[in-house]
């Protein structure tokens, strides 16, 4: 399988984490966001909605969102829950951080550690800085009552919530104040086959 | 069941639809979000994403996250494919309903027909719609190639993608310039059980 992706970005991170845990063979296309990659007539014909990640199953044959695509690849494994109530609970957490965790956290982030001119946002920012710990605060009450986000086991709700909330200092959010949620990303980053995010050659 | 829900949110309808067309008994527990029904100590204790739907399966079991809810009580039933890949497709939908469509769309409705005040809304308004056409110019690439988005039938792939695009003239989109669109939401329309959003008693 082929996985068109950008360093550096914890979206794409999530199936290159479970792809390598799963001991999958796959190669990474980089995609350069910012230089128009993604927009291109080659890139929309495999993606209309013009982003990545992208998983291609075989030539013809694509799947973008990454929530979707971690979903896609753990049926039948043990990164999913087998469980009806279980797997619910595994999208409550993957919608919730597509919906009130990403925007208001990886956006952040990717304004000032990306872009590298958080002037320019600022008003972005100052809206989304209380939505980013509002969703913060949420983990943080869930993980104090349990050590993973779905069904007593890291899944890939883990995985999708531990991408952007790992890096989230990046973007100015103070981890410190949360020590369920550290501790939780402790327990990530110790699963067997954990790899770090590919940063390329971001600045 | 009991769902948690306010008249006229295309979230809460949702789970309203396809509970109509599973021919499920449930109660409808009206919250009124503008007075802070959903910011309760006792709703909180629910939800602390403090967000409604919400579903509650049994007493002291409850489950957030309108798409989430969408696939628990599909699974098993005609409304949710068999097949892996078709399943992430219901996916793949469901996650660019709520990333790329309900954020640009629904917003700019409820500032619009809801709060009643888009003018303090106007940079807000000017921002998301580019976004919310994108969205459906996506949709109505995917529509004109096949009937439903995913499995080649009715699924709930449709009925997320349906609850704010169905109204999203209400927001000021132009839905007239969109052919496969409006097909489509009179495919959903005619479907057995189909019942229109609750409305309540919005002015």
């Amino acid at each position: 399988m082929k996985l068109f992706g950008m360093s550096g970005s914890g979206n794409c991170y999530k199936p290159q984490l479970l792809m390598s845990q799963l001991g999958m063979d796959f190669e990474w296309v980089e995609l350069d966001l910012r230089a128009g990659a993604s927009r291109t007539a080659d890139f929309l014909a495999m993606n209309p909605n013009g982003k990545v990640p992208l998983l291609e199953i075989e030539p013809g044959t694509t799947l973008p969102e990454s929530n979707a695509i971690l979903w896609y690849l753990a049926e039948g494994t043990p990164f999913l829950p087998e469980d009806r109530l279980e797997r619910a609970r595994v999208l409550q957490w993957m919608f919730f951080e597509q919906y009130s965790h990403e925007p208001n956290i990886a956006t952040v982030r990717f304004w000032i550690a990306f872009l590298g001119n958080p002037e320019s946002h600022q008003q972005k920012i100052a809206e989304c800085r209380p939505r980013g710990y509002a969703a913060l605060d949420v983990m943080e009450g869930e993980l104090a009552r349990r050590s993973y986000f779905a069904g007593d086991r890291y899944s890939i709700a883990d995985i999708a919530l531990y991408a952007y909330t790992h890096v989230a200092h990046e973007g100015g959010f103070e981890l410190d104040r949360y020590p369920a949620i550290n501790d939780w990303l402790q327990r990530v980053r110790e699963q067997p086959g954990h790899v770090p995010m590919a940063t390329g050659d971001r600045a």
